[in-house]
């Protein structure tokens, strides 16, 4: 997407052709740097230290980083070393042992002489295939949109209100939930964006407003608190939110405070919709709240709060008193019943077993399916 | 209440006598300095400079504004020279002119040589009256808890959700939401409080966590974004918020956000309390989302944020990006279908028009009852 005006993708080949470019985000929203990663040790670092963070960016950090590996030595002992170091910056995050497995794949199907170009061109097909997934998720919500668009009076504005970041700094390109944003108002659709601030590490705030800043969409920072009173008030068109993992049932997990939206947009009749890639629909978990357990972080998360100060220093204040305690439960689960439908890479999807089955046969039923082929 | 052992009001007479002494609530939660009101300047400084806050305290304050004025000149001139003083410190204050007119007509039923000594009586007044309806809005609402307690295993903690700040800060003494649960921590009931920090302002982290932490009130500091969260999971046993403005019919107008809440408590079949002074019942209004104009407040208050950095100092850090607009709705609405019950110093009234009227008949049908007595 652009900041103001210039393409960019989250990551790219420099111009030397093989040394890597990535946004740093670890400064935002007041600082807007590039870095450039030379060796595997300055990719584990940037995703060590957040300066790239969303999980399709983290696994294409990491499949870059096998590459720039693969460029130094490849030789099995240093690509394994690479593999470790990387999977070790953020050990929980499905995408990142998923792009190193796909990257090992392809280098040990190959002999060292042919890896460094093997690594490479595996490396930027993860890259596209995201954008891909992403550009179709934008199409099918983009079609949502314009429904909306079609029932109002020429020019008349579409509120969509997002909460959280799922947005193309999370991915390479595009994101997932702005997709169809970002292609609405590139196609001329007046949108206009209610940005969640998104306590408490302020994503919304933080990420999302840049994002629209900068590609120009308009868009307005709200409290996380404002959202039930625009819905009441007809002010908001339409949610679409991410999600951290989709249930079979089409139960929602996402960052917290989505449950509350979910709830005023059932109340006030305004269509919620979750736009995903179809990797994170967990196929072995049938009931979001009762199955999907949710990480607690810590409470300095939400009681110190970094800013751009009024000497033009980025300073951290603590804004909870001394000695109160503090909680920091990073996700929710929303229930299906509450959801309009899922925007995925096939097309928009009613929340429940059996509409995301038939869109997803051979992850809903691997088993039978093979089973299937076997027989046919 | 309590702050650290030691029993306070947040607005007394010095020992002098005649000056007057609050608590400095502009620099919360991070100092906690008592100030002197001297004269009515300065009574007028702390109001428009929120050292004081809350529509209870204003009036409290305002009062004392006025024996200040009374004790330095008790001439007409004078004292109405300073009722315009203070009725300009918050201009959209409803108590603040109501006490102040109350101070009026007291001092002008007496001779100037008088005045002085009426005025520090009335004000007196003024302040006890305000604690006794919160204390018996606290009795009432106690009753609440207590049933809950009742329900619970010997021992078992109460979890009570609140939002924004109706804590004694804002009255004189109990505050109105929080009274209760004063009072049934004081009788030995294990209440914790879930505190909602209350974007943009951060009433609750900043003040109602420091009231909690200063009483010996376990708590806990959380996102707005949470509560949902915990009570899908069973963590919150009541909710219990105050109020602006409550309409005749029962609908509430209170800090953004709260509507949220009371939807997440409907939906996970938890009780939603609204404790208010019926004062604030606004007979005049049937349909609060209609009716009631919610005010706009600066963008500012939502970008910056002040705290205290590492260094010791308090410190405003920018939050939002340069260029990004932002919205301030200081206010919403939830419906009374929402709400359990209103926690009056009357008991508690079913939120709904003939339960109301029937508790403050004086009120709701203030002609007719003219009639009956004079008819009578």
């Amino acid at each position: 997407m652009k900041v103001d005006g210039v393409p960019y993708r989250t990551i790219w080949l420099d111009d030397d052709g093989w040394s890597v470019r990535i946004i740093d985000q670890s400064r935002f929203p007041h600082r807007f740097e590039t870095l450039r990663l030379g060796d595997v040790d300055d990719a584990a670092r940037a995703i060590r230290d957040m300066q790239v963070r969303g999980a399709p960016l983290i696994g294409a950090t990491a499949a870059y980083g096998m590459a720039l590996a693969a460029r130094a030595d490849p030789n099995e002992d240093n690509l394994a070393a690479a593999y470790q170091l990387l999977l070790a910056t953020r050990p929980t995050a499905v995408n990142l042992r998923w792009a190193l497995d796909e990257m090992t794949t392809a280098l040990t199907r190959n002999r060292p002489a042919d890896r460094e170009q093997v690594a490479y061109a595996r490396a930027a097909e993860i890259c596209d295939e995201d954008v891909e997934i992403n550009r179709a998720i934008g199409r099918h919500g983009l079609e949502l949109i314009r429904r909306i668009a079609d029932l109002k009076p020429e020019g008349e504005r579409i509120n969509i209100l997002t909460h959280c970041n799922a947005g193309w700094l999370a991915t390479v390109d595009w994101g997932t939930a702005t997709a169809p944003i970002y292609m609405a108002h590139d196609a001329g659709i007046p949108v206009h964006v209610w940005v969640d601030e998104t306590r408490p590490r302020n994503q919304g705030a933080s990420l999302t407003a840049w994002e629209m800043r900068g590609h120009g969409v308009p868009h307005t920072v709200i409290p996380d608190n404002t959202g039930g009173h625009l819905m009441q008030h007809g002010m908001v068109d339409m949610v679409i939110v991410g999600t951290d993992r989709t249930t079979a049932t089409g139960d929602v997990c996402n960052k917290i405070g989505t449950y509350l939206k979910a709830l005023a947009a059932h109340d006030n009749g305004v269509p919620f919709y979750v736009a995903l890639p179809s990797p994170t629909i967990d196929f072995t978990i049938a009931d979001g709240l009762a199955e999907i357990p949710i990480e607690e972080r810590s409470g300095d998360e939400v009681a110190r709060i970094t800013g751009l100060n009024a000497a033009g220093f980025i300073d951290t204040v603590k804004i909870v008193p001394e000695g109160s305690p503090v909680a920091n439960y990073a996700f929710d689960v929303t229930p299906a019943r509450l959801v309009s439908g899922l925007v995925t890479e096939r097309g928009v999807i009613a929340p429940n077993r059996d509409a995301i089955a038939e869109a997803f046969p051979e992850r809903a039923n691997p088993i039978a399916l093979q089973g299937a082929l076997t027989v046919g």
